[in-house]
Formats: C-alpha cells, structure tokens, sequence
C-alpha cells in the first residue's frame, strides 16, 4: 500500500467503539500515526489492535494537560477530536470516525483514502474562478478555456473533504423522512470551494493541514453540558472556511470516499439538533456576511478576532455563544501552550 | 426516446457542416424543432436530412428582419447563434455545436443530452450555499446535514452548462501545450456554481430558460471586422451568471456529456484568441466586481445597465468594448423588436 507521508501526518479518531475499525484499516493505517481520544468515561479501556503505532488520551490527560483550559474540549462527544488536533507535532492531520470503513471504487478496487487526501493537499486550490472540469491538477484534466492564466498556479490548499458512500451525512429530520436512501452514486472529482460560499465541513472524512489551518479546527462546545450536538464540524466548517478565504488559501470537497456504515439513531440526533437547526438560519448569515479585519494576517489573530465577533454577534441568540466565544479564546489559549513559536 | 417539453424547446445550431451530425443525432433531436443559424456565406447550400422540422436563417434573412441592427450579429463565426435565441418563440433552448455528437455513460448506454438538460432546468438551483453531495434534488441525493432548511426550496434555473468528453475545450495555449489530452473522466454530477462565482460557460453543450435569461444571452461581437474569436459564449456566461446572480436565479453545470469529436485548430484558435486572453485578465475582475442597481428588476433592464457599465469600464482597453456596449444595446432592441412584451 502507498502510504505518502507516513512521517508527517497522523490520524485522529474520537473513541474506537468498533474492533473491527482498524483491522479494516490496518493495510491504510498501520503506516502512520494514530491519536486516540477517548470520547467517555475515562476508565473504559480502548482496545487497539496489535501493531499500530498511536498515543491516547482520555479526559483526565486532558486535564492534566491543558488545566484551566480543559473545559473547551468538549465531554461525552466526538468533538473532543479537536483535542488531537492541538497535541499533533505533525504537519497534516486526517481525522475519521469509527463507523467508517474502506470504500471501493466503480472498478472494486479499496480506495486508499491517505493517498488522495494528500494528492488533494499538496496540489494547489482554485477558489477565485470555477473551473468546469473539476481539479485541473488532476491527471487528464486542465483549466479549460477562458480561464484566466494568472489564477493557473492557484493557492495552497488547507483543507480537504471527502465524502461518503452508503449511508449519506443527513441530518434528523431528512434520516427520519429518508430512512432507506443509500448514496450509491461514485462522483468522481475533487473541487475547490469557491470563495466567499460555505458549504457543511463533516467530519467523518477529513483531512487538513495544521500549518494552514489548524489553529481554527476547533470542534466547539458540544455533548455534555453544552445545548446542542453535531454541530461540531459545521462550527468548525464555517469558521475555517471564512478564515481561509480571508487568508487566501483553499478547501476542496469531493474524493476520496469512505463506506459509512451505520446511522445513528435518528432521535437522539434530534434532540442534539433541534435548537442547531433554527440556530443555523441566523449564524451561516453571519458568517457569510463576516469580514475580518486587514491586521489579522494569520490564523492565530483571525480565530480571536472571530472569537469577539461571535460574541457582539451572536450572543443575543443564547448565552452559549459568549461561553464559546470563550471557548475559542481557551482553544487558542491551549492551541499555543502546545504549539509555542519555534 | 424520451423527448421531454418536445413542444417548447428549440435546438439552435450555427451551422452544420457535419452531414453525419443530425443523422447520428436522429433518435434525439427529431421530435425538437430546430434553428440553424448559417455563419458564413449565404449562398452556401446547408444540408438537412429528411424529416426533421427546422427553420433556417442566413446571413440575408437576419439582415431582413433586423434592418440596422443586424450589425450586432456575428458574421463568419458560429457567435451568430444567438440570432436563433433572439428568434425562438419556444421558452427553452438548447443549442450544440456541430462537431458534438452522443456520448456514453458509463455503461455503454446513449446520453440523451436534452433529457438532462430538461432536469437540470426544471428542478432548482441552489447558489446560497454549497451541497456536499452535489444536486440535492437528483434521485438517491438530498441536502446534507447542515444545509439551512430555509434554503431547501432552492431558486429556478435559468442555465445549464453541459459538458464534454474526447476533446475537452482547452484554450489554444492548452491546446498546443497538451495536444494528446482526451477528457475520460465521467463525472456523474450536476451542480449549481455558488452565487458571486464566474465560471467559464462554453457554447458547445447549452442549455437556457429563454424567460428567464434569454436576453442576456448575447454572443457578443466575434468573427470577421473583429479584434476577437472564441469569446462568444465567455462574454455570455460573465454576463449571464452576474445576471442571474443579481436576479436571484441559478446556473448549473455538469451533465449531461457530449462527445467533442474534433479539436480546432490551435493555430487558428491562438490568433482569435490572443488578445482575449489578456483582456481577460481585466475583464474578468471588473465582472467579479460588478454591482447592479436595484432598479434593474428583469433581465433586459439588467442587461442595457451592464452594456453602460462596460461601455465605462472597459473602454479603455480597446475601442472594441464601446463598439460591444452599443452591441449589446442593439441586441436588446433587437430581442424586443422580436419578443414584445404581451
């Protein structure tokens, strides 16, 4: 199996509750790095198979850790992946759930995820102009005509999003209306999101450069304690995406694909949801009309200016935007605690 | 064959040089009434098989019915389409270039290019925001998890921009650069181009609602007296998608696929095009930044605006832009000498 920079990226899963998870992934996988964040109880024991090379952490590593921070790392939830994020010492992160198993190809053949999220990364993004054939870095493909020739070097590319074969990433109300629908269908393209559109960062399926955007991955105030639930990666979708579009660098969206296996329970998603659904019609607003300010010039400064903006512009919906407008300043907090400046 | 809206479509092709072209299309387009716009020489004899419904205008005709603005026509260049647009009486039109034939899917079967096109224009469009799983209204698709419901309705379609197996449509740069690149990647997508976004509408595999943005679709001045070639449909796709943008409606693209069966000549691309490719460079940011007032509520309303702003903005690249400007005034006047009001 290829597995190209074994050496700089690790993969973050949020709790294995599945054994079979990394037997599957073991030809993919075994060549990297794994960060296991241990999402409950911290005495339940995380059986991770024979000869995978990882580190874990549980709630009270976080605390210890991060001490009077800690409470930013979201409990019983798997937004405490975020966590990962911040203790890698490597350059690319690829994160994934442990429902999500090895997809195939039309032709049948095992997709190596890694291998087309780094294609996906290390090749530039083109979010200020469409191109209609898709990535124009992609084998067989170019810029097709009438685009422009000084955006054909592009930009560096932050993020990239995969998708997901079989059970799609709905959310309650269209699981509960489409309970049968399987998404079959193979789109085979990567794209850059254009600049200035959001689009909703899942999780299951992700991969990105801590450089480029690390410092803004933060997966929010979600589970225990917190209103609401799976809203972790949209937060984090929005807030990267605004960031780097300030920032002038990409995210792209489409391969590889994983086979998702499981739905969860459409109500408990529900309830988790309910109050992020009406949430939502205000914040997306929000931040597609925010706009940061020239002084912020890198990712650091932007989180916490959009920290302070979300609180000014968010905190008359619920008291729990102040408290994650905080949050996002804690994060940065612990982001530099365990990233101080070379 | 499926022959969906037989009764209110037009098939507009500028010329036909290929005897094959109609034929192999037969199955498909002879239900459809057919436009032929004849580019060149009017005492040039254009061959149409037996049993197809078509109506045939050469230069002459348009300069009868046009009278003095006639001139705002394309002469020796397939941008003379748009005549056929301007004529229709249908509300939608399809139009194809004659060196397209059918492509395959997948799996061998014929792609009945006006099929799709007719779903693409008949279900909405959604440039608010972007879907992850591409169309949500295609069957086994839907909006993801944390697409705003409020969104959900999506907005009409006024375009659909299809695409292009074989030879992609590469610039004469590319072209020469890449002579053997073939486009086999089948890309199983349709998708709405965000609103604020520009992208590189080709004329080859076309598909528009006249109603709502018919107009707007002038192929600009090319061909013989003129500065430029091969910018016909870019001009209309830069003008058409702020447009639209600004009336709040969408443009797809994506399926369906034509078989490009021939490249032009690259030589002969590369001298209409050279200085397209510069002024594009302008060109295309003037666009990007381009607002329209809230006064122009419909789309000939939008378009005489747009033809003022171009006459301000770009007149200073070349005479060329103000002669443009006067041209998309004459094809307004035009389109409603032909379309009045009812």
């Amino acid at each position: 199996m290829s597995a190209p920079l074994a050496d700089q990226l690790d993969i973050v899963i949020p709790t294995i509750r599945n054994l079979d998870f990394l037997e599957e992934w073991r030809p993919f996988f075994q060549p990297y790095h794994l960060i296991i964040v241990q999402d409950g109880d911290p005495t339940k024991k995380i059986h991770v198979p024979e000869g995978f090379d990882y580190e874990l952490y549980n709630r009270n590593d976080i605390e210890r850790i991060l001490g009077d921070k800690a409470w930013a790392i979201s409990f019983k939830d798997s937004a405490c992946r975020c966590f990962g994020f911040m203790v890698s010492k490597k350059r690319y992160i690829y994160t994934i759930d442990d429902d999500c198993f090895v997809a195939k190809d039309p032709s049948g053949k095992p997709i190596n995820v890694l291998e087309q999220h780094i294609k996906n990364l290390l090749t530039p993004s083109t979010p200020f102009f469409f191109n209609t054939l898709y990535d124009p870095y992609r084998e067989g493909a170019d810029f097709v005509r009438g685009y422009p020739f000084s955006l054909r070097e592009g930009v560096p590319t932050a993020t990239s999003h995969g998708l997901w074969l079989n059970i799609p990433d709905y959310d309650a109300p269209t699981q509960m209306v489409k309970p049968k629908e399987r998404n079959q269908r193979f789109v085979d393209a990567v794209m850059t999101i254009p600049k200035g559109t959001l689009y909703p960062m899942c999780g299951m399926n992700l991969a990105f450069d801590r450089e480029l955007i690390g410092a803004a991955m933060y997966f929010g105030l979600m589970g225990e304690g917190q209103p609401i639930g799976r809203y972790d990666d949209m937060w984090a979708g929005w807030c990267t995406k605004v960031i780097c579009d300030h920032l002038g660098v990409g995210c792209k969206t489409g391969l590889p694909y994983v086979w998702h296996s499981k739905a969860s329970n459409p109500f408990v998603n529900l309830r988790k949801e309910y109050k992020g659904i009406f949430w939502q019609e205000e914040i997306i607003p929000f931040f597609q009309n925010m706009t940061l300010s020239k002084s912020s010039t890198n990712v650091e400064e932007c989180y916490l200016e959009m920290a302070e903006l979300v609180r000014k512009g968010l905190g008359h919906i619920d008291p729990y935007f102040t408290k994650l407008a905080d949050g996002m300043v804690a994060w940065i907090e612990g982001w530099r605690l365990l990233n101080p400046k070379a």
